[in-house]
């Protein structure tokens, strides 16, 4: 345990000193077996990654730095012991990846599925916070990584590929989501973004919150959307949509975020920083409320109507 | 909201300013169907409630300040609005009663029970923490309130008692246990108690987990043990035992504690301050790591083979 760790796991609660100058920033989300994932398709180590993975995600979006977790299982029994070791060991992998200790948990039986709820706190300081509520008309609009990798991997999976055929990449994107923690930090620490949010339900459904949460209209450049060469060439062999796996697809966990015209400097920076992660302009913030997609001379409206889209 | 929570629900995350020169103090605690209650025999608001308190408890325990919570609901299908609502409602009165503020939360569906996580987060100066780990040789222990209420309620609840022969005030214990979240701050701001645990389990499981904590025995003085009236006429009428009850019980969210025999006066201080909240001296604390408990001339040991005392 750190130095801050005043009280560990054992007593009723936990005690933590804050890191000084910062403000604590809490998220709880839960993993349930048949909602969140499927456990015959997941393995155990890696369900325990998401369950942490979503939560720093969220944390990241808020450009806060984590500390610490609360981990609360609730397990089926059957569950074999192997399999909660599996479980833990992902998440606390995960945990020492992003420097997150874990300060406490409770676990109980449940007659339903296995549910893993967990609890991340981290710190940002002032003027450092990302929300969802800060973008302008004019402001450009970004996303780390690539786009509708989880949604493949997770078609591939469960069409279970034959292994010279399957979207490694896109399926292990799917299984252990990696939390964009250094970007959101990066960009809250530089100053560079106006909004911020983590892609956890698709491209389409993150620019629809942060939208409404701004008070503003986006509009996307459909060719910007950066997409892996391997998720189009899967889908390419598959006959299905690359483009709509990367809008409407979930899970991938990236960042979306606006940039004002004015902070393009502390956005290279930012860049300069992350190194490989890729950070693509994907459209950018409009004074209507109107959330559209463009390509080329076709222009069509994000949302529920949306089918197709090269 | 209060000025102190920066961002509340609704963003990725919530981001709260923190109390000056305070520690945080975390814990997170699950409630589900069938197992740590039975829907059939708990209003929706009593779930709610229950869920908070089990929380709010580990936090008195610690000597804590409650100030924030965050809600992770896990709902079945076939749950209805009004039982939604009045567990939401059940869990912020609670909220209210104890200045806590809901800052986040999660909802999701389960194909399983109803399952309910709560963090709540407090905070407490330092050298002002309590825990389990300070009781010594010679210190004299303590319970709040009366034991064996709780799970006095619960049977009178199985059983379905006629409302004249009904414990109304233990059934009201089990259904919504006052967690002693003032007892515990005076406790910790008094410097008063040497170590403390809350009783969700018994008071013989307190008991051992205190003295596991502490590397210290305990013996019990049996009679010395608070019973409520009510409590001890339901067990006479129903023949069974209020003295079992109040030892190996359950769900009383009492506070056992210890107190060094020099700072007898600084419990005087406390008691005052509660007021009618019975405080009430349970045995002493023992170089030997026996767990016993002694009713006159016989002395038997606590754990796993009592079965009978009176």
């Amino acid at each position: 345990m750190p130095g801050w760790v005043v009280v560990g796991p054992g007593d009723d609660a936990a005690v933590v000193e804050r890191a000084r100058g910062a403000m604590d920033v809490l998220t709880t989300d839960a993993c349930v077996d048949g909602v969140h994932f499927e456990s015959r398709l997941v393995p155990a180590g890696a369900i325990g990654h998401r369950a942490l993975a979503v939560n720093l995600s969220d944390l990241a979006a808020m450009g806060a730095d984590p500390r610490a977790a609360l981990l609360s299982l609730a397990l089926p029994d059957p569950l074999a012991v192997e399999d909660f070791d599996a479980l833990v060991d992902g998440l606390l992998r995960l945990a020492r990846t992003h420097g997150v200790t874990l300060i406490g948990g409770n676990i109980t039986r449940t007659p339903g599925p296995l549910t893993i709820d967990v609890t991340a706190v981290g710190s940002v300081r002032p003027r450092r916070v990302l929300t969802r509520a800060g973008a302008r008309p004019g402001d450009d609009l970004y996303v780390t990584g690539t786009l509708g990798d989880a949604a493949t991997g997770l078609k591939a999976l469960r069409a279970g590929d034959a292994p010279g055929a399957a979207p490694l990449g896109a399926i292990e994107r799917y299984l252990r989501p990696v939390p964009r923690v250094r970007a959101g930090r990066l960009l809250g620490g530089h100053r560079a973004a106006s909004s911020c949010i983590d892609l956890s339900d698709g491209l389409a459904d993150g620019v629809r919150q942060l939208a409404e949460a701004s008070s503003v209209g986006v509009a996307l450049d459909g060719p910007a959307i950066p997409i892996a060469r391997e998720v189009r060439d899967w889908h390419a062999r598959a006959g299905s949509d690359a483009a709509d796996a990367a809008l409407n697809g979930g899970d991938d966990y990236e960042l979306l975020f606006t940039v004002r015209p004015a902070h393009r400097g502390r956005l290279r920076a930012v860049r300069t920083a992350l190194g490989d992660l890729p950070v693509t302009r994907v459209g950018r913030v409009t004074r209507g409320r109107d959330l559209i997609i463009a390509d080329g001379a076709v222009t069509r409206e994000v949302g529920a109507g949306f089918e197709h889209f090269r």
